[in-house]
This record gives C-alpha cells, sequence and structure tokens, in this order.
C-alpha cells in the first residue's frame, strides 16, 4: 500500500450559506491529494499529459461525508493506492479535521487515455516502476 | 416514482485543460436538479431552511463518469425519487448529452437537520405530503 | 450600443459563509452573458476557438459591488458593447435582483488571439460584421 | 506599507479549455492572500466574524491579467497594504510566476460591516493597532 498526505485549509470561496465546505469541492481537494502523490513519488500530471500523451479521465466518484469542514479549518488529506494500477488507478481518500477526526472518505477511480487516439491504455511502465517499490 | 428533468449549458469556467467538464462540477449541477425539482412541486430549499429552520446536508455521494461532457455542451439532467424520503431523501440523477446519449449517472443521500438543535429529524410533513402524489 | 440580457439563478454553490454569492463568481456570470450575447447574434465562443482558431484572453476585469445577492436570487444580467470592437472588445455588465436593484456593474476586456502563432489578432470580419448593424 | 506574500499551486480544477488559469479564480487566490496576512499579525477573518461580529464584503475588484498562468504552476502572490485601513481597507496583490514574471495585478476594496445591525463600521481598533507598527 502507498500512502500520501497532505494539508489543504478551507478558502472562504469552497464555504457554503450553512457555513459548510460545500460537498461538490471536496472533489477538488482530492485532486490535488492525488497531483501532489505523484510528485511524493518524483512525477506530476503535467509530465504525464505533457510528455506521455497521457490523459487521466475520471471513471467513478464515491464520497461519504460524516463531519462538515469548516471555513479555515486545515485539513488532512490522506491518499492510499492499495493495488498497482492496471488499466485503471483507484485512490481512496480520508480527510481528517484538525482534532484528528475523521471528516469524510472517498474514493476515485480514473484510466489512462492514449491522448492522440483517444484510446484506453494500461498504466504507463514509468509510473508502475515507480509505485512497485510501495507493493512488495 | 416522481423524476423531474432541466437543462444546463456547460460554461466556460466548468471546463478544465482536457476540454472537458471537470468531474469536480457535476455535484453543482445535482444540486441546481434537486432545487428545481423541489420547486416544481411548490417549495423551495431557501424556505425549507429559512422558514421550517431545516438544513440538507449531504451524507453520500456517487457519480459513475461514462462519455465527457463539453463546453458549451446543453446538457439534460434527470433527477427521479424512488421512494418517499423518511430520515434520508436520495436523488439519482442521470447526465445526457445533446445526442440524448448518456453521460453520466449519480445519486446524493441527504439527511434532515434542525437548524437550531443540529439534530437530525425526519423529513417534514409539508414536503411528504407534496411527494406523495407521485408515490401512488 | 448592443445590449443583450439573460438571467441567472444563484446556486448554492455559489454561495458563501456569509450567505452572498461569492465574489469571485461574478466573473463566471459575465462568462455566460458573453457567450449568451454572441449566441444571440448567430456565433459561439466554441465556434470562434474550434472553427476560427481565436482564442479570447481577458485582459481587464473590474467589479464594483452595489448590493448582494442571494442564495436562489433571480439575477438579471445586461451585458452591453458601447463601440465595436478593433484589437480588443470591452463587455459592460450591469447587474440587477428580482426587485430590478442594481446589484453591481462591471467591465471586462478581453483580445483576440491567434491559435497557431499565439498572437494578438483584430477582432475577426465575421464577428464585426454581425455586430456593426447595432452601431448605425 | 505591509507586504506579505504566500504560494499557491494552480488546481487542475482552476484550469479551462484553453489551459489557462481561468481568470475568474483569481479572486479565489486574493482572498486565501488577504486571510494569511491577516493571519501572519496574529489574526484570522474567522475571529473577526466569529468574536468581533465584523464582517468585510467586497466593495470593488479590479484585476490586469498580464501573462497567463497553467496547471501546476507555483504562484507567488504578494500583497500589500499601502495605508492604515478606515472605513475601507484595499489589498494590492501582484502575481508571479515561477520565473518571477509579473503575471497580474489587482486591487480589492472592502469595508467593514457590523454583522447585527449590517451597518458600516471603521476598521476595527484591534486590527488598527496590528498593523500600526507598518505605517511608521
Amino acid at each position: 500500500m502507498f500512502t500520501h498526505e497532505i494539508q489543504q485549509r478551507v478558502r472562504y470561496s469552497e464555504t457554503d450559506k450553512m457555513g459548510y465546505l460545500y460537498y461538490g469541492h471536496y472533489p477538488h481537494y482530492y485532486e490535488v491529494a492525488r497531483a501532489e502523490m505523484l510528485r511524493s513519488i518524483g512525477h506530476t500530471y503535467q509530465e504525464m499529459e505533457d510528455v506521455h500523451g497521457i490523459l487521466m479521465p475520471v471513471m467513478t466518484l464515491n464520497i461519504r461525508y460524516i463531519r462538515p469542514a469548516y471555513y479555515d479549518d486545515l485539513l488532512t488529506i490522506k491518499t492510499s493506492l492499495r493495488k498497482l494500477p492496471a488499466t485503471t488507478i483507484t485512490f481512496h481518500t480520508d480527510t481528517f479535521n484538525s482534532k484528528d477526526e475523521l471528516m469524510s472518505g472517498g474514493s476515485v477511480k480514473l484510466c489512462f487515455v492514449d491522448r492522440k487516439t483517444n484510446e484506453s491504455v494500461p498504466a504507463p511502465a514509468y509510473l508502475l516502476e515507480a509505485l512497485q517499490p510501495f507493493f512488495v
């Protein structure tokens, strides 16, 4: 298993009139968490798109909201890969508030698409190589 | 079953660098669909919060992305209630592009919370009354 | 002068913890207003980008906020061109609430950029032609 | 003069189909910059609203876009107060890309509103006190 952790502070723009972090902004945080997870193993989304020509569209998104988050809360976002990607990759994300209480759990499954052919392709070799050490 | 339909045109602000409707904006559309569904039976979210003192936080969100949507696409968003709400209410939402192809399917489960006590409460009677005719 | 009008209802996702339409969402509405203005004279942004290869990056944005807008308010957004575009185009936008009170005034200046050369170009002839009748 | 600096990395959700940081997201960054500037002198927006009962609605927003920002760019956002706030406060914000090139300049003027009376009030004494050392 490969786990990575980031922190995000809830912006005013992300709150709603209930005073909560709006439920539709969690996917934005998950995306940042995925990007930083990749960066932590020496790669970037940017490079995947621009150098390797691979897009990663989202196939499914699931979120369970347990406690609300509020403006200015400093959230800890823990993202895990439970297995090596194949034709798809699934990120599991748990979000904790500053009291270390679980706020929400979610998962996002993405696939790999060749930018030119617009066809689904397997996870690129360079990504598998970078991830392998976490799955032995 | 109660089904309601709205149309939404994809804004430039809602696209991402892939040229797709960003996956995190679907929940915004679902929210608009829920609000308009309520309005179609003579009620509003606004009134639920301000007059009846009931908030409706989201408990779970599930989305399956089938085809991407693009800038300026005119989407048809069909939202259904498959059963009467009790302590929770679940909206099922299918989104179609202008060729009437299914783009994505999703569901959102919300609960009812009393604004003053911050406690979970059952679906308000006035809402059940308005919905009952669709479930006979 | 060419003036066009659209209506937009404030989404829950667009409110903030003050209960106001968040100040950063006005530019999104302005963009929708510009797109619909173009559509009203038989053209689209989409076509400008995809067929004519012209991008329209924003150069300046100015907004004066007079009264707040709230969730579910049905806003009227009036956009005007005060003169024909040349190397730039400036849209003036006044926003009114449902009591027809002026909520905010703003302007957005954009230029025209050739997608291939990434160079600034004059307003395309087909656009000038479509606009000319409003400026005689 | 009081100047404060933060860094923000452009999120995928903040890009548009041109591949640019969408022009409407700059105000979100400015807001984060203001909040962190306050925090750097020992105060928070949160506290201003919740403890002191003062809201800070935006009165005017001006942005000049000079160069586009792209996905994953690490931006430096420099915010300055050029004078002590009175009945209004104006933040000037310059944004630089990772090559230290000026990307955009902007200003935001806000006022202070008493939450209970909904009336405009002068800048709170505790804020003036915290800022005074920078203006001697």
